[in-house]
């Protein structure tokens, strides 16, 4: 098997590209050169040689050395201008941005194909858990049932400080901010976009299944207080922010919401910035795979393996997408069984297909209810910021 | 691509054979269908259809049609006849004998290459944990430091229910047994040779070494006692029969020994029959699998996807083998931090290279010290069944 030597292009030198940089010159069996870095601020000191640096993007994009072009940037559009430009000039591309690949999947699919390059993005899920070549080629046949799990890390070091050290949010997020582990806006984490991003991923290499990131409900942390933290201490539960897609037939569902985990419960030790990964197969039983999700060195680490497996011409098969049952669907009428913490009157009871517990207190009130989560999910009392949902596992 | 439709020939019908026969009967996607089945006893009651089976090896291994044969029997040697057999007449084999892999691997692999057939065995180590594909696939690079973990079901069960429920090693072996969590003859679990076998087949996978089993050490769980127990949960460890392998430069070493390990450690969660696997690499710190490492859909989930590979004509490449440093070599010089019990005088104090702790006192006494693997391994105190000896991690 002969092994191809590629001349890298890297658009970002944040920490992930810099330990990508440091790697690079360690790995002596990964046959990769980086040829040019483009960035934003060309006057930024950098640790490395200043030849390396250009704010030219096309001395990247238009070098015919250049056959492989990493992706590091934030910014999900500009991202997808370089990708396409890229594979259009045909070079494989790696990437890391769940954002752009949730919703421009079809079109990069598209200009994999027509442009005949490779296209890889393991480090935009979960970081260094191999989770999407897992699927891609060892889960490859339609056994699997459900991938579910913890795909953010600055959120899971966020409520595992609050759980473990009983620490209230608004405090917990600042010390994360401060750390670099949550983002100035923390929106995309504390939401759960960032992991239902992840989960539109893991949704087309698990099942084959295309979807837009604004048909599956997401709902976040950042509404979690004292009251429910108390109630997770006194049933000894950990809260983390799940997100899960099932198959049953030809139906999918999928969500991110905070969910209550029992101790016992293997995710329940997945804590931190460690991300973990759930898999039922119909055979396998459960298989659970944990590492860092965030970080320069474990994203650097999936980033340098997919370069490593294009030195082998590697490219993802979309098995499951190239056979699905073209009746595969998502679906939202899934019942799921749900805390909410309210404090005056609850608006909809109606909403719930029933009622479980009911608690009223001076402190607080919930109810533990069952409902579908279609309703859940265009319900116009779920907007309240002084109603809290946390799901059942 | 194409898929090719495999026409499969098995050997040995038990729990697992039972298993992928059913879930072979539910993948669609699969395309396998088995043709027959090669038992010894015609006479027991079988669950299927009397027209599967045969006694006679030969209707598998010399019908033109089978192109797959899947060997699930017990015998090493038997085994190997079998699996050479069918590769010689060009089929293609998956197989679940890590006894038969770890001790002819060099053999194996001439004649998967002198016919050119592809010979998988995934659920050989670990069973459910598709840690052979990952070390294939994903950790393709010279970057990987270490693999270690617990790859014995039936010893974690046991040793989960000595420290978990404090019960002593004798009755719980007593209970593994009824339950068949643990052979009638024990010695190749307890002893910690099974997982020995396997950390042969990783050391392949993971550094590209071939190995003879004789050359590693292992020390089993058989001589842990109540005095031991106390000593672990006095300063809260588990204990955990621990394989594990380690690369620094042109040096491997490997062993497997009962380990205390501390509560905090992931494989401290890793209880019963599931097994653990900790990859480490240089760059994308620890990678922890965990999943069922025993029983009957575990491992014919295993056999499935290597069913399911081939479909795909997928080969173990052995890149780490064809690009092995000539100079790579297994060494025993490495230093170990241990804890020895023993009843009455200790007799080789000087074998230590330091002695951290001693304690000494009517009902037991141990002391914890450095040694080198070698020294350890070639000492005959540790023949001896009075004293007992666990890592500290």
């Amino acid at each position: 098997m002969t092994k191809n030597k590629l001349k890298l292009g890297i658009f970002g030198f944040g920490c992930v590209g810099t330990g990508l940089y440091k790697v690079l010159e360690e790995a002596g069996s990964v046959e990769a050169n980086i040829k040019k870095i483009c960035i934003k601020h060309a006057d930024k000191p950098r640790p490395i040689d200043k030849k390396y640096f250009t704010t030219d993007k096309d001395e990247l994009l238009k070098d015919p050395e250049i056959n492989v072009i990493v992706e590091l940037i934030d910014d999900a559009d500009a991202a997808f201008e370089i990708v396409s430009e890229a594979m259009k000039n045909g070079k494989s591309v790696v990437s890391a941005n769940k954002k752009m690949i949730a919703e421009r999947l079809p079109e990069l699919l598209d200009l994999e194909k027509k442009y005949q390059v490779s296209f890889l993005y393991e480090a935009s899920v979960c970081a260094s858990i191999p989770i999407i070549r897992n699927l891609e080629e060892y889960y490859d046949n339609d056994l699997l049932t459900s991938v579910s799990g913890i795909f953010n890390g600055s959120t899971n070091f966020i409520l595992t400080k609050m759980i473990d050290e009983n620490i209230s949010y608004p405090i917990v997020l600042k010390e994360a901010q401060e750390k670099g582990f949550a983002e100035t806006d923390p929106t995309l984490d504390v939401e759960g976009i960032d992991p239902k991003y992840k989960l539109c991923i893991i949704l087309f290499h698990a099942f084959g299944l295309i979807t837009r990131p604004e048909d599956i409900f997401n709902f976040g942390i950042s509404r979690i207080n004292d009251f429910d933290l108390r109630f997770a201490q006194q049933r000894n539960f950990a809260i983390k922010l799940i997100a899960k897609c099932n198959k049953n037939g030809n139906e999918i569902t999928g969500f991110c919401a905070p969910t209550f985990i029992e101790k016992e419960d293997p995710l329940a030790h997945v804590k931190y910035e460690y991300n973990g990964v759930v898999l039922e197969s119909a055979f396998s039983e459960n298989q659970l795979m944990i590492g860092k999700g965030a970080g320069d060195k474990p994203t650097g680490s999936a980033v340098l393996s997919d370069i490593s497996a294009l030195t082998y011409d590697y490219k993802y098969e979309n098995k499951k997408y190239s056979h699905v049952d073209k009746n595969l669907k998502l679906v939202n009428h899934g019942e799921y069984k749900v805390y909410v913490r309210y404090s005056d009157e609850f608006p909809a009871f109606d909403d719930f297909i029933s009622i479980e517990e009911k608690y009223i207190s001076p402190n607080g009130n919930y109810f533990i209810g069952r409902i579908s989560l279609d309703k859940l999910a265009n319900s116009s009392w779920i907007k309240n910021k002084d109603i809290n949902v946390i799901f059942s596992c």
